[in-house]
């Protein structure tokens, strides 16, 4: 088990920077990581890939630390979709693949499909078990297929921005005449006090 | 200047984190290091902190490499504001910093202005020439304020999963009776050959 490899790191290198970045080693961390060595695998080392995640859970964290799409790069998009699933897409192209979660396969593990599914309370199944099952596991309950994408390739490129006339902030032109914040979508009350000083 | 420290490491090895992971030093990381390293000095080490980020660009990278906030772990919430700003705040107590981009002390940095607003063109400024002034600058162009968190600081919980009836993945229930992909929203065409093997 621990002479593999996932996502180009040993076992225990591969846990090390996912605790490091992400606090601790979710499953879902785990389980991610092979949806992302299977998909950089199927795309090559000599593409130039951008990423969109189907999941705001754990598995951006995984593409983020071991692909070069992050989302401060703008290389990796992700959709609230709670779908399980990671496409690396040639973004010239617009060729790629998609690894997914594949719930007909993950039915022949229960241990995984009644945590994935929530079907029994978190704490009846201690991590290191699952992190054993994950592992053990590896890419069988996972599909891939090539894809073309067909939308959300398009690079988010910095808008045009405009001085907010009330905050005096520079916000992006296109939300209107004031900033978001000022039109009422702050999630903020600034303390009256003064500003504090550097 | 080399002597400095920002978001707890020396400037070498702030440069080195954020090449690693966002894959260069852009300029918009420099400053972003300024607000993050500010705003946990003003929290504080011994607060359970979370993340907004006001905007998807860079900022968002160096939160996810300097605090326990990422993306994935839920830590950190991103706005598209296109608002050069972060806020920590205690998650239990709601109160905390946001540190911001203030113009009216950036205008006497016309270097900087200029770059931010993008008022000459990327190439006019070579980038150790912006990492020199940005570094000089310092907390210079920033403000600060102690704030009270009035919305989005729930935790994103895992939603309710259900299987589509569709494509047979799991997906989030509270999007309807099928996933929002096979509901017309999906951004790829899968290739009609067959799956592919582990």
């Amino acid at each position: 088990m621990l002479d593999r490899t996932i996502c180009g790191r040993t076992v225990e290198d591969f846990f090390r920077e996912l605790i490091r970045f992400h606090g601790f080693a979710a499953p879902g961390l785990v389980l991610g990581g092979f949806l992302v060595d299977w998909a950089q695998e199927l795309i090559g080392t000599d593409v130039e890939a951008d990423a969109i995640v189907e999941t705001t859970h754990c598995l951006p964290d995984v593409v983020q630390l071991f692909t070069p799409c992050t989302l401060g790069n703008g290389w990796m998009k992700v959709l609230d979709w709670d779908k399980f699933a990671v496409s690396l897409y040639d973004r010239r192209k617009l060729t790629g693949y998609r690894v997914w979660l594949d719930l007909d396969k993950l039915r022949s593990l229960p241990d995984l499909y009644n945590w994935y599914m929530r079907l029994f309370p978190k704490e009846d199944r201690p991590l290191d078990v699952l992190h054993e099952a994950i592992l053990t596991a590896g890419r069988g309950p996972l599909s891939a297929c090539a894809i073309r994408v067909t939308r959300l390739c398009e690079r988010h490129k910095k808008q045009e921005i405009a001085v907010c006339p009330q905050c005096g902030e520079a916000y992006a032109a296109s939300q209107g005449l004031k900033c978001l914040a000022c039109q009422g979508e702050g999630y903020y009350e600034a303390s009256t006090s003064s500003q504090i000083k550097p």
